[in-house]
This record gives C-alpha cells, structure tokens and sequence, in this order.
C-alpha cells in the first residue's frame, strides 16, 4: 500500500501526477491519499502529524512525504524504515517524530537520480519512482546519512500547538492524549477547556477536548466550529495549566 | 464496489483512513467517493440527497454512510439492504428515504464490535469493516431492529429545501422532478423560476430550474451562480406557487 | 490509463458517478483525477492546461477531457487521437491546442447515443461510456468531423494569461518556458518579474517567474502567495517587456 501524505492543496494536480508515476511503478499497489492538506512548508508540524497517523496502516506500508519548501535546495532527500514501514520524503525533519517514537530505525540518504529532475517538483520525479520501487520490492539507490543531515533534536516530544484544522473547525493538536490525566484542562486563547470521550458527550455548542481517533488532543465544539468560537489557526499555541 | 457517502469534509484525513480499511478488508474491490461534504450534521437533508443517488449504481454496491452527529451516542448501527444494494451506517434517518422508496427491504442493527472502538470514528472503526466484510460477501454480526429505533415516519416523501450546493453555485432539492409538471414554476426567496431543459437553453446569467442528472429539481445560472445570485445556502426553502 | 481532466469542482459527487461508470465499463484501468478545478466554462484557458499536461502520461491514456459550457446544445461530442494518446470530450476547442502540436492527429464526431442521455451530465452518460469503451480496446460509434465543427485556428499558439491558481497561490500561465530566453522578464499588473531556478533560489516572499515541471511559465513568490501579493486571478493578463 502507497500512502500519500503532502501539502499540495486538496484536489491539486500535482496529486494526480504523482499517482500515475505510483501506478506506472507499481501497477499492483492500492494507492491512498492520506493527507494533502498537510501543514504548508512547516515540516516541524507535519512531523507530529504523520507521527500520529501512520501507526493506522499495515506493516510494509510506503508512505510517500512531501512536505518540502526547500525543494530543489540541500536538504537530502532520505528513506526510513521504522516499524515495518517505509518512509520517502526530504530530509528536513519531517521523519524525525516518527524515527523518535520508534525502539529502533534505518535511516538513508537517496543517491538515486532520474533522467529528468525538475528543480521543483521532486515528489513526482524523485520521490514517487523511489517509492513504487520500493513498494514493488525493488530497491533504491541509497547511502549512508548522517543525524545532522535530517535530525531535529531540539524538537519537543509534543508539540503543544495546532496542526491541523478539518472541516468541522476541530483543531487537531501535536500533543498526545495518552500523556494527559483524566482530569487535564487544556487552555487556548484564554478559554479552559475540559476533557470529554466524544462529541455526543457535550451539550450542543459546548467546546471541550478530547483524544481523537488517532491519540491526539482535539479540541472541537459539539455540532459547531471550534476554529471559529475560539479563533484557533494553524500554530495556535496550546497550555496545560 | 464500495462507495463512501460521507459529511467529513472534502479531502479530509477521515477519508484517507476509511479507505485504507476498505482497501484491507475488500482488496479486489473498486472503491468511489460519491459524496464528502453531504449536508453536515444533516442526516434528514442526507436521507434524501442519497436516495437520488443510489439508483445510479449497480446491485451488489455496498454503500458506506457517515452522517452521524450522534456518533458515540445511541443510535443504532446498521445495515440496510433494498433493490439489490447495501448500506451501512448509523439509524438516525439516513436511510429513511432509499427504505421508502423501495418495494421491500431488510434492516438490521450491527452487533459486531471490533477490538478498537474509538467513540468518535465509528465510520473507520466499525462502518468500514462491516462494509468490507460484506462487499467480499462475508457476513457481520446482525441483529433485529425496531422500527421505532430508525425509522423517520414524519419525514415528507420529498423535502423542499437545498440540500446540496456544487461549486459552481447549483442548487440541488430534495424536490423529485418527475413528480412535477411540465409548467410548474419554483419558487425560492421571493424569485420565481421557470423550468427549462438544461443550461444552454437559457440565456447567459438567466435563474431556471431543470430535471438534474439524478431526477432531482435543481435551481441554476446558465453559466453563473444560483447560490451568488438567488441568495441560496443549505435549507433555503422551496415552495410551488 | 484513464485521465480525469474537468471543471466540476474539487471533490465533486460528478467526479465520483463518472468513476463509476468508468469502473463498470474498464475494470482493469486505473482512474487519476488530474484537474477537477481546470478554468471553469473556459473551454479556451483549459486547452492550454491540458496541453501542457498531457505528455505527462504514457502513450494509451485515455483523457476524459470535461469543460462544457454547451453541453446539451450544438457543440459534437468528439475523440481526438495524437502523440499515441485519446481524448474524449466536447468540440469546442478542448483539444485544439493538443491538436496543434501534435506531428498528426485524427478527430471523429462521437456519433453512439447512450439509451439515458441526461442534457446536462455528458460526462457520466456519453464521454464515460465512450472512453472506457476504448480504454478497454473496444471501439465506439464514430463519424468524420469538419475542422469547422471543433477547431480554433485564431487561438494563438501560447496564451499570455494566468489558467489556473494553486492552493499556494502560484499561478500558471498559459506560456511555454522553452519559448523564452534565459533572461525574459516577465510583467503582470505592473511588476516586473525576473527569471529564477526554482523557489529556493529566491528570498523569503520574493517573487518571480520559473518553467514549472510542466514546462510553463508560473508566477510564484518564495513561500507566499503570488495571487495574493501581486492581485493575481485567473485571466490576467501577462506581457513580455
């Protein structure tokens, strides 16, 4: 299984050329678009983000990665393995949440080069070929990288900020619900929020937070928008008083 | 072949992870996004939006629907079977409307539990697995189900509002045209429509109404906006002078 | 392959009754949606689009090519065959420009009728069928066409105009890169934009123009929005100082 997981825009056609190049490569894969709307140029907040997702999908998964405004720059372009699955991306920082959470990880540097390169458009012409192959189990030209190269070290191990918003105006945080106690508030903005199971939980229009179906804290209002009735955007920083 | 019907947002994560479980539990079959950004909340306007587009797809389609600002809570999961195709999804209604329309059907409640529930994505916990199951033609856990726990008996046969808004501003009703005559006019905010057969019949920047692809009444602008223009947003009432 | 190329609007339910008739009628091709936002009722702006993009995808795809503001009246219903490629759609001027820079091309009028024609979905009812028909090797009803019916000969060969917005606010004219020499400045609404390699070649928020990995001329500012910074929609117009 292929995994797509960018900033791209919903609906972009740089999506549609990046599955024909997974499809050419790797006729026998199902193909899922995970996230396009991914935090745009912030690798720090994506980070956070695929770390929370990708435990969802079956081992020998190939997630394909391209959060990346230093595309056509020095930033190596990588490969880690981790758990079983398989990441393709720039080595900015994007894998370093996921190589963190792992007991053990393989990273490398692509030494792989295509025909044609555009300077701007490495998922398509570097990242997708490298990731149908290795789907495919063929193995891609690669070489040793050093932590320097990609770590983040001084990153926190959550991130208490949004990182996404989705369609309802719940705002997904970078903090793990697991780490909090049952009885832990969560201020943003000025307002206290206390902990809730679900929506269905709260009187309509009431915001709460909750761990989400993929072990974050969200933050949501009942049947309403909690980006708009408490002003959260991409970044609003979060505290646990 | 499996089709989500879903309010989670066009795009969206939700998406991502109710494939990628489809994918794992029917991996032969086709699966098509008919709808991402149903009526929100909505199960009644829903009801009626799904009803119109369900005859477009063959016997054996296996339908998963996700309206369901209960989730969590208690209304039943279920499964309904009627003309040959199955749907899948929370009894708040959504299913009222294909149950109605159709010479017989066999409704069941979802007993099946899986391992992991999170209570707030029933869709990729318990919807998608269930549909998976059944589009492979294995059986999941069912039950009876009362009447009385699903069943929307005060819902009109046809529903007089916009239930549906595209991107270039038409207006889809839970109106069925064939129930229509020939000279019935529409009227919407005070405007008064005529019918026409399709777009390039009237002028450029001209309000009409027309028989829609799925035999629904839909309000337009040839070339323009009916939402823009008439004012027109989610429950904007229709009446037939 | 079969090639997705409309103006329905981004996660459309159209999108999704047009894959399944496609899955119906070819069941073993894959279906990549590459534009669903390509310039709405634009017949002209969306020819160059596709133009640019369809040497993208290997020789046998089929494109099911949809922007049809006439749809129901007078404009044929056509194929078009060049460079090894199909296109499928209407004949008003889509695929002129494919046309015009193909070595040869042979164009025929669609003359099947599928038994339910709606007068405002061709694209479910007459192109689908059509194109899955051929991405299955099957053939479908055809006739000559007169150039008179479906050619633009007064569209010029480059179109000095923005034909579509990214969500990053990058804008994509309708001017090919290999046409320009290394140090064509571009203008747009006043500014003078200069030439670079690829967005990390420039500043933070500073824009100028790049071949895009489409070979056309795209406006972009390093990290921000060029259609915001520089007021820029679709149709503006662009001069070569």
């Amino acid at each position: 299984m292929l995994v797509l997981f960018t900033d791209f825009g919903i609906g972009s056609p740089y999506m549609g050329q990046m599955r024909a190049v997974l499809h050419q490569g790797a006729p026998g894969s199902p193909i899922i678009e995970l996230f396009a709307d991914a935090p745009a140029f912030d690798a720090r907040a994506a980070a956070y983000l695929l770390a929370a997702h990708a435990p969802e999908f079956p081992p020998g998964t190939v997630f394909v990665c391209v959060v990346d405004p230093g595309v056509g720059g020095a930033r190596p372009p990588m490969v880690l393995r981790a758990k079983g699955q398989v990441f393709v991306g720039p080595g900015n920082g994007l894998f370093e949440i996921i190589a963190r959470r792992a007991a053990g990880f393989e990273a490398r540097a692509i030494t792989w080069r295509p025909q044609r390169l555009s300077p701007s458009f490495h998922g398509r012409d570097l990242f997708a070929p490298v990731a149908a192959a290795l789907a495919s189990g063929n193995d891609a030209a690669v070489a040793a990288i050093a932590d320097s190269a990609w770590r983040q070290p001084e990153w926190l191990d959550d991130l208490a900020q949004v990182i996404y918003l989705d369609q309802f105006g719940n705002a997904i945080t970078g903090l793990r619900a697991a780490k909090m106690s049952k009885d832990q508030a969560v201020q943003v903005n000025g307002d206290t929020l206390t902990r809730a199971r679900t929506f269905s939980d709260m009187p309509v229009g009431r915001a709460f937070w909750y761990e989400n179906a993929n072990g974050l804290v969200e933050i949501a209002v009942n049947q309403g928008s909690a980006a708009r009735d408490l002003g959260l955007t991409l970044g609003t920083a979060i505290s646990l008083p």
